[in-house]
């Protein structure tokens, strides 16, 4: 079926177009659980305002998932003393690499990962109390095993992508961007194809994934406690097997803000 | 009719999902053009699958529309000679207010309306050989006229968001995020809202303006030239009327990266 007319079930979308599916149902993530399973189940559940017909999980489909239920699965959570007010700080620096900044409570630093984030990421909201959640190990393999457990067991080839919540510079707000990838691009590079006057673009390489992972964002709300969606209509040449988010993290010697 | 259950004609959404349509078939703008006029032919022709029923816009929906159309219709475009090495750059100086950085050809520098990005914004793809575009004057402005302009004559009232493609500190690759906005938020402030777990949220103001103008940028491909996108499904607590894009620039005293 070419890319564009993608019939889910009850679900028709025309060439070129994209739908975002939050995936609802889901139970609370605990360590140790087979998390890919697990959304597979709940995917079935995607509604498509057609409620006899859930969509499934269809080649070419990305699945975005949200980076706290990967850490809850991957048992990334560390007990954090409530009462004691540097607890934070003291594993944020444990976390990090390199401090980038530093104003009040607020740390911008390093990840081992090589992401320069608020608090490397560490995060008490959506979880226990006295409990923090750390950032997957390696995000990149965690996208890798949800991809090829859904590939393997349930035969659908997916992209999938691991995203957090990140702050920018210069601008008010967060976005969701991809810590993790697997089976879909992290950066496209158009460079070098003429634009639509024939002239050759100038610097444009797009990065698809964290764009995917702030659309997902926006059916999943950081209130309703859904941790998944999927992303239907995909440009298929951005379904590249070998990609890792590492190629989305800027080198230092590019890099005007280190 | 409820968020969520939007029948396009011919397309069904479930509750809480998103589609987004490229628009295709505008005409090349010039300047003088009714931008507004010419989106509302060109919206009809929005691909649904179902090439029957095309989509019309309806309420609620949003409109995303990159840069480069508006700053055509609203002639500002100027000429820049292209044996001229030092041109874009003396270009680039007079649009800014400031200087971030600069290393080589790239300049980071902060625009008269308060955005930071690379070379103020000057563009010199996809316009003639010898034309530079400028940014739009005052972007929510021009979103405005077009949001009033499809409010007035053709009785819908959608969101309008004007986009651009910029880089980012410390990842690779640009997205597109907004510089204009009529009738939908900037930054939504989830701050206070307790969590999944009933705990309140840390920071959690989310740029949904921008989060939606990546996602309109997954259609329309730099490549392609296709101008605008048709969102629909958009939580309707996001349809804000006094929103301008001011609310996105992170005040100086609260930035740690100028």
């Amino acid at each position: 079926m070419p890319p564009g007319d993608v019939h889910g079930s009850g679900t028709v979308l025309g060439h070129g177009s994209l739908a975002i599916y939050p995936v609802t149902g889901l139970a609370e993530i605990v360590p140790g659980d087979d998390l890919a399973g697990l959304l597979m189940d709940a995917v079935t559940h995607v509604a498509t305002g057609d409620h006899l017909a859930p969509v499934r999980l269809t080649d070419g489909d990305v699945l975005v998932v949200t980076q706290k239920v990967v850490s809850k699965a991957e048992d990334r959570l560390v007990h954090i003393d409530p009462g004691d007010p540097g607890a934070k700080q003291r594993l944020v620096e444990e976390e990090s690499v390199r401090i980038v900044r530093r104003r009040g409570d607020l740390l911008i630093t390093e990840t081992k990962h090589g992401f320069i984030c608020a608090n490397a990421g560490v995060d008490l909201s959506n979880v226990e109390e006295g409990t923090a959640a750390l950032l997957p190990i390696d995000p990149d393999r965690s996208a890798r095993r949800i991809r090829e457990a859904l590939e393997h067991r349930h035969g659908v080839s997916v992209g999938v992508i691991i995203s957090d919540t990140f702050g920018r510079t210069w601008r008010r707000g967060v976005t969701d961007v991809a810590i993790g990838i697997a089976g879909i691009a992290g950066v496209v590079d158009l460079r070098g194809t003429p634009d639509a006057t024939g002239r050759v673009l100038e610097a444009t390489e797009v990065c698809i994934a964290d764009e995917l992972a702030s659309a997902a964002e926006l059916v999943m709300g950081k209130d309703r406690g859904i941790p998944a969606a999927v992303i239907r209509g995909v440009d298929p040449r951005w379904l590249r097997f070998a990609s890792v988010a590492a190629e989305i993290i800027r080198p230092p010697d590019e890099d005007l803000f280190r």
